[in-house]
């Protein structure tokens, strides 16, 4: 089997933005979903660790579009592990049209956990011989590496989300995805009119719950940069982000 | 070309919720993105319309499911037109396994507006013939119409929620689908550990745009069934609905 696993998906009608455009919290379901069957079909998908009473959980993740396919597009998204670390593995990701147009890429970091002490296992330990043939370092993800988001010290905040029913996944905490719809969703409709979010990265810090209220707080680094930290009641930082816009030019 | 247009889906890791099975707002787009598939191969999808300045406007949807499919399961979504009035037409749909196993059922009521006017266009006149070649009156869809869900009167206020970007789209109103999340989610994550819901339905009655707050007031009609009213800041009416609730058997 191959190091690189491909899916084809399609830029569903009623998965995209007002612009007709695919939404990032869709595509970054399509990236996990990716994610998964390469795991599934090489031994360590969800159903693999669970038997081992692991459970797979995203550390980081950046995705950076060049430009958001528009509705009928035909993707091909591609994943592959970059690296294993004691307790990490990076995979990365490409998100091309059929005919080969370059729409982005994607970095994420993962962690596995233990299910029922929820502490992380030894990943390279546990999983070194599955993982090994299907290190691929020669593919190229040509975007930076996730930043290190410093904890915000002078920040506004700009909105409370009450966590729901269908914010939760089933590790019993808020989907990551979720929170890249949340996150995006501290940008207003009007600036999306000239605007266009270029990178999103999130820090999973902490595990949220249903019930907590998640209080998101910005700060602008500079014109086009927004940084993020979501807080829980107890103060305590669940996730950070970055968000980066471009002038819409087309 | 068949009146009844089939499309393949597989219940994704990342669609599902805290116990592994498809959400109502991922089947519901699902559903639509069928619809659309049926429309746009018989010349009145989303372009087709798009070009005479007309666009398809969803009124009413109810959808009831037996079980709702667990992660992985290969879906085949049937839908076929049932009937056309002159400002309506009834649009049916079958949720199935690709091993024919019964899944749900759903019915649903769509209008045509124009785009400049937003008023509803004479359907049966300027479409009559594009439709009738599609018409099937014999397929099953064996699950009860719609409501007529009555304004309530007494209710109590149980969320709020301040209109997001990605809430939006192309109309430039709140996304159908998205309201099914937020019905959903009047429902406490604990209940969903001890009943399923069953059947949702709703009427769209006037749109809602970016920067609004709707108000869901519920009421429950008896122990299984939850109706909503969500409105607006000016106390207009954006959708009323109806939350039917089992226990969970299995």
């Amino acid at each position: 089997m191959n190091a690189i696993e491909t899916k084809n998906v399609v830029v569903e009608s009623f998965n995209t933005d007002f612009q007709r455009r695919l939404n990032y919290e869709v595509l970054g379901r399509d990236l996990l979903n990716t994610a998964e069957q390469h795991a599934n079909r090489r031994g360590f998908g969800v159903d693999d660790v669970t038997a081992k009473n692991h459970a797979w959980v995203l550390s980081r993740m950046a995705i950076e579009m060049q430009e958001m396919p528009k509705m009928f597009t035909e993707l091909s998204i591609s994943t592959w592990i970059e690296s294993i670390y004691r307790l990490f593995t990076n995979r990365n990701f490409s998100i091309k049209g059929q005919d080969g147009t370059v729409y982005g890429y994607a970095r994420s970091i993962w962690a596995m956990i233990d299910r029922t002490t929820r502490s992380p296992i030894e990943l390279d330990q546990l999983y070194h011989d599955q993982f090994v043939p299907y290190i691929d370092t020669d593919e190229p993800c040509p975007i930076a590496p996730q930043t290190h988001i410093r904890p915000l010290k002078e920040a506004e905040l700009t909105k409370e989300h009450k966590v729901v029913a269908s914010d939760i996944d089933y590790n019993c905490h808020v989907n990551s995805m979720k929170y890249i719809q949340h996150l995006c969703d501290l940008i207003p409709l009007d600036e999306y009119k000239t605007k266009r979010l270029s990178r999103i990265e999130i820090a999973y810090i902490s595990e949220t719950h249903f019930g907590d209220t998640l209080h998101f707080y910005t700060s602008c680094k500079d014109g086009d940069t927004i940084l993020v930290e979501a807080r829980k009641d107890n103060g305590e930082v669940a996730v950070r982000g970055l968000l980066r816009t471009v002038a819409i030019t087309a």
